[in-house]
């Protein structure tokens, strides 16, 4: 195809950016390389401000001398039940978590829906039940919404948009660029959970106990960790890509290098029998209850005993550390296989995991 | 079918509310009563609110002493290319026109895409230019987003969901509630454009001169009419539903009556005779670039004046009041057909129509 087209639509006659698609793919959704790809040709370089370039998990602004965090996720996660939640509590957690990964309190949602002509009234009210839950148990209030109906084939039972908004204390600065070198990299638990449960259910994988998801709203968590140390650096939830897709992210934006230990990095044995069926990397699997947080190293150790002391990050360990070599890269360190680099993933491991 | 089921899943033993669909179709997201008996029954029974039970285009939440607008839609207009517009100005202009009507000053958007594999890259590229115009044009900022794709065939071309946030000055209190007998009722232009446009493509109707979406920004024309007038009491933007079916809400949340007068509303000639084709009532019909104002007879003159001076607002004309009888019913005056009640549609007259 012709890369770079002219537009001629009324006053649109802007260039098509290079793009190696014609066609959107799934890849582009995928939270990888084309997924950048995609954010920065297109979205960032059309949009681009001093909020959206920094990209954050959510966008952070000031307004009458108050900072506040603002953030949007979709959801289409299939099936819409699986073991250990559905796409209703996804939604609520999941942008909870986004704001908290901004070092906000999370406090007024918005949910808007997109339904497909069709979908069982029970199952609505199940989401409906179980989004209410979540909302309470996160402490924040759903305040507006939206309902839309699509024909039957338009769309896939329920997509879920929540946006939210918090409000960030004074002294809190959370960011990924502010990754520095000597900063511990901390995890919260044991990865790739709800991918690997999602995943479970649609290859039909049966085990003796169900592999569930990790969903859950961790911004109680983030609040204790932010009560012992104002030096927590970079928060983020290793959602869509995974662990290895978090890091290079921040790597890349902070321009620093990562070390990680494939040793300490914490999975249960059921997901990592099942990743080795599904022939799935853990590192790249979405993880929903999980956090990563890049901590000074005089407070590193402080912040680590508070977390184990949250019931959301009781196996929390020390995985990993920033260092001033090889900025933009992760490298991961194995007794067995030396040193590899980890790279962001190009194409699309997981469709529609969130 | 058993109205009344007991869900059991996990803790989720809740009653199913009463409804007569045990599913969801179209009719549910038309913006007319089946809307309205699925918001009530099931999303504000679970999720009421202070916020949500105000039933407003936006809700509006104090932070820190300041006054906010927080507002949610997710766009599915089909085709997403239409005369006048295409769903992503749409998006912007929709979100932004929903904060207008709480009186708040638009200041932050979200954009969250859910894409259909297979979109063209070019079509993407077209909706993102002319997200940017509207965005720069409304004089707001899009600050934060998020991409996600389905499979082919599970959803259709883009649906693009927009969350924004806005503040409200001091003095402002515009609310359904507020409207009181007396009021004067101002509509900004001619009625039922946007609808009409989306239908006359989808029916293959030609025309002289194509009929054209309304689809514009309306915060400049509210800043303006707040700018002579605190005592604009309702401000309301017809879209899904139309004229009538937002008339009937601010009637029924506010418990007052109200008079329309047919011959008063504005509508052009190309519209009206392509109503007629469509066998549609223009009165129920969407409208994306027009406000309906109820102000305080003081200064309904001068407000109608203001508005009259705007682009956006030179056709407007008072065309109804509110009176103290007959509450939550609307009633419209005819010089031929004499009285009669304008009541919200039941079903569904246009599917996807934003």
């Amino acid at each position: 195809m012709d890369d770079r087209k002219n537009i001629i639509d009324g006053n649109l006659n802007c260039p098509l950016p290079i793009t190696n698609y014609d066609r959107v793919t799934m890849a582009h959704g995928g939270g990888g390389k084309l997924s950048q790809q995609l954010f920065q040709q297109m979205f960032l370089a059309q949009f681009g401000n001093e909020y959206l370039d920094a990209q954050h998990d959510g966008a952070m602004f000031t307004l009458e001398g108050k900072r506040f965090a603002f953030s949007t996720d979709s959801y289409v996660v299939s099936p819409i039940f699986f073991p250990g939640g559905n796409i209703g509590e996804l939604a609520i957690n999941g942008t909870v978590n986004d704001l908290a990964m901004c070092g906000a309190k999370p406090m007024y949602l918005s949910v808007a829906f997109i339904i497909e002509e069709g979908l069982l009234m029970e199952d609505l009210w199940k989401i409906i039940l179980s989004m209410q839950a979540a909302a309470k148990n996160a402490g924040v209030l759903l305040i507006t919404g939206d309902t839309k109906v699509v024909d039957r084939g338009k769309g896939d039972k329920i997509f879920i948009n929540t946006s939210g908004v918090g409000i960030i204390e004074p002294g809190i600065d959370i960011h990924p660029k502010r990754a520095m070198a000597g900063d511990k990299i901390i995890i919260s638990g044991s990865i790739a959970e709800h991918g690997v449960a999602i995943m479970s259910v649609r290859e039909g994988l049966e085990f003796d106990s169900p592999i569930k998801s990790d969903c859950a709203a961790l911004n109680d968590l983030v609040r204790t960790m932010l009560d012992v140390s104002k030096n927590i650096h970079v928060l983020r939830d290793p959602t869509r890509g995974g662990v290895a897709s978090v890091l290079n992210e921040i790597a890349g934006q902070a321009k620093v290098g990562i070390i990680i230990e494939e040793t300490s990095i914490p999975i249960t044995e059921p997901v990592e029998g099942a990743c080795e069926i599904l022939g799935l990397d853990p590192l790249y699997i979405a993880n929903e209850g999980k956090l990563i947080a890049f901590v000074a190293p005089v407070d590193a150790e402080k912040v680590l005993m508070k977390m184990k002391s949250h019931p959301l990050g009781k196996d929390a360990v020390i995985f990993g550390e920033v260092v001033a070599e090889h900025p933009g890269v992760v490298v991961m360190e194995s007794s067995i296989k030396g040193k590899r680099i980890v790279d962001m993933i190009t194409g699309e491991q997981l469709p529609r995991i969130c």
